[in-house]
């Protein structure tokens, strides 16, 4: 997104990803595109007179009359459009010369290549939809899991913008009762009553809501869990438990590194990274497996958790040299997730480690439900209609609103004058208004749109 | 493709590669696939009595209730469809996840997957497209410069059947006559009387058809051209001035291996692939580097040109040693093409050499057109609009028909029975019917078919 972007410009753009297919999508867009178009449309009449929502087949051509390609062209008639203006798409055969032709071909009637995300700020300008929704149809396309993609699905059926917008209605509700109150004299104040227990509910919604965003993160980003332990205690026998017992989600990534190996899994909906490292060989002369050993470590630091495998056929002095040994140097014990392997013929595993048999998959159940317990602070995975940020935006701006009436709340039982109350009031307004868009800064709009894909 | 492509299925497939993306298209076709999608259709009233090319906005929805996503759908009425039946197609959000979730939705209400080219085969089992059309859609989306395209195009314009249906109603009307003579005794034959010349001229428009195909595959498959010379001869610095001459059409496959290196280039729409080889350095004794040569002499052996480029500034008993020792190696002199490189400092070219300047450019456009006239032998490039085949399914039932064709003429000619030269007449009928597919043969289709993208 950039400058261009505030323009009535006829734009276009590819919507489908390159390569070979059965089709590919073309999305124009821009008062006067359909008049554009039926210059190299085989049918100009039909698509000039076209109602919206209108399917034409037809040939594309040059104004010297080439054939182009047999296409499907769909109208769309503003304000019925994605973009709130005249829009048409057209259905090309799917192979990269075909697309590279018919958008040559569209930039002799006048269109330009729109930039990333261009198609939904124009939605948005046009009043389409609120940057919450703008932002969950990036969030779909981008999602990882089927939870992650029904979050979204709910944030761009309104499950955000229903809490913000009950909010902003108490808010400016309360602020034409603070407004009212600069009206009379001091003494008179009393006149001005203020519904704290609207205000206080309301900033516990929106409380509740910023909260949301360590869950939202998780099942957008995922976690990264690193097995380590000693070199036979089994933890590739687990890695590989873990790929047998869940589905991989990114198949291509599951590469190995000369320090590691990782795979992307389906945990419940959370993406989740899991990295077996080598085994850690404290004190080696070579410099490249003391390079290996400082990457092993700088994994670890960065995981989310830090899973402790040890071999439970060592016993219980292993597991004590373990923790003094090697758990120790873990900065945030909070990070541990003990598991005692070949449970099948180990002795009874100490207290606060899993029982598991890589071997024979026993108490993989319980590893797993340890980990997502210990992911989602205990609680319970989101239903798919929650209202949940994933929006580091969205959650910063949640903050400053709870925040402003916190400090409203705070003033008003200290009986500070209403004009300085309104203050606060009106800086929780603003930031509402930023989270839905209603309210916003050009810096903001190029980030949130910039990373969008083109054509969107 | 494959036996249970012959059911009347409602199939499902996605249209569009995977990946991220504005938009996805999941195509769906069968009697009854608009009823079946409307189970799951947020306005299924709207979709069951939908007039076909309209489009719909509305949300995918589980039988449950979940959302699974807003989408628009696209209703077609049979005939009026790609296939000729009743087909939907959806256009949801184009994220993987999104697509995934789609898919399972209506597998869940009666849909099932389809097959490579599915869609393409419904739509000639229903006599919308003859086979040279099908041929011709798979053509267009594995197109690789805009002439291939273009040429595709024409196909499905029908450039190649008109062509073939107007052969077919010549040899028809003669058959009828061949079949009149057997009505007669053969005292009266002269009652039976062929149009020989009309006969002649079908048949040579089928045999300057056939003909195209070298072109054809000219354009669809490219060329292989290789640079050979000593190693100071300047190759580097040619390959260097194609790259930069030349629009190269396949960036990700510019690769160094080993041995050599390339780069695919367009030179005029044909796609052509240049190969910059090592020096050949005879007599080495390293196996590594013997085994580079081989594999430089098969690249050689196996390429359509090979460039000879010489150091003009080392004179003309040069270009005699590299006739003597290095060309002379070439099975085939006509796939040579010699170049005078440093043509700007250097002596004048001898006879039969092109001088051309690495450095300067000059001389390129010469190199350039030698290549062309060589590959479309002496020719000129086929206009956009042409009608060319790619095909070597249609080269061989062409030439096929022709034999036909000429065994008749040759028959007639030695006046032999009516009865005898009706057969020759029926074979040219049938070679020309199985190429529009009016007779179609089960592994041929599998063939034709096996070889598309799914969802097409």
């Amino acid at each position: 997104m950039n400058d261009a972007f505030h323009t009535d410009d006829l734009i276009q753009a590819p919507a489908t990803p390159r390569g070979r297919s059965a089709v590919a999508i073309i999305r124009t867009s821009g008062e006067g595109c359909i008049e554009a178009l039926s210059q190299v449309f085989s049918r100009p009449q039909v698509l000039m007179s076209s109602e919206g929502h209108r399917v034409h087949l037809g040939w594309l051509q040059s104004k010297e009359g080439e054939r182009i390609d047999e296409v499907l062209v769909t109208v769309f008639r503003g304000p019925a459009s994605y973009t709130g203006e005249d829009s048409v798409e057209i259905s090309c055969h799917g192979g990269p010369t075909v697309v590279d032709r018919v958008l040559a071909l569209f930039r002799s009637v006048g269109f330009r290549d729109a930039g990333p995300g261009e198609f939904t700020f124009r939605a948005f300008r046009n009043g389409k939809m609120d940057l919450t929704k703008a932002e969950a149809v990036r969030e779909i396309i981008d999602s990882r899991t089927d939870r992650a993609r029904a979050l979204a699905i709910s944030r761009l059926a309104g499950s955000v913008s229903k809490v913000v917008d009950q909010a902003k209605a108490v808010v400016v509700h309360q602020s034409a009762v603070a407004s009212l109150a600069l009206d009379y004299p001091d003494d008179e104040a009393e006149h001005v009553s203020f519904n704290l227990q609207a205000l206080q509910e309301t900033r516990n919604s929106l409380e509740t809501l910023a909260k949301t965003w360590k869950t939202g993160r998780l099942y957008k980003e995922g976690l990264t869990v690193v097995l380590a332990g000693p070199a036979n205690a089994g933890k590739s026998s687990l890695f590989n438990l873990f790929l047998k017992e869940e589905r991989s989600i990114v198949t291509e990534r599951p590469g190995t590194t000369r320090d590691w190996l990782e795979a992307w899994l389906n945990l419940d909906g959370m993406p989740l990274r899991l990295v077996d490292t080598a085994g850690l060989r404290e004190g080696s002369e070579d410099p490249i497996e003391q390079e290996g050993i400082r990457r092993t470590r700088d994994v670890m630091k960065s995981a989310d958790f830090v899973i402790a495998v040890a071999d439970g056929c060592a016993g219980a002095s292993e597991a004590k040299r373990l923790e003094q040994e090697e758990l120790a140097q873990l900065d945030d014990a909070s990070r541990l997730i003990r598991v005692w392997n070949k449970a099948d013929t180990a002795v009874t595993a100490p207290q606060g480690w899993i029982p598991v048999s890589a071997l024979t998959g026993d108490g993989f159940t319980q590893l797993e439900q340890a980990i997502r317990l210990q992911a989602l602070d205990g609680g319970l995975p989101p239903e798919g209609d929650a209202a949940v940020i994933d929006s580091a935006r969205q959650k910063s701006l949640l903050d400053r609103a709870v925040a402003a009436i916190d400090r409203f709340l705070e003033a008003e039982a200290q009986q500070i004058p209403a004009d300085l109350l309104a203050e606060d009031l009106r800086d929780a307004l603003d930031a509402l208004g930023e989270l839905t868009g209603a309210v916003s800064r050009t810096d903001v709009l190029n980030k949130l749109f910039g990373e969008f894909c083109v054509g969107k």
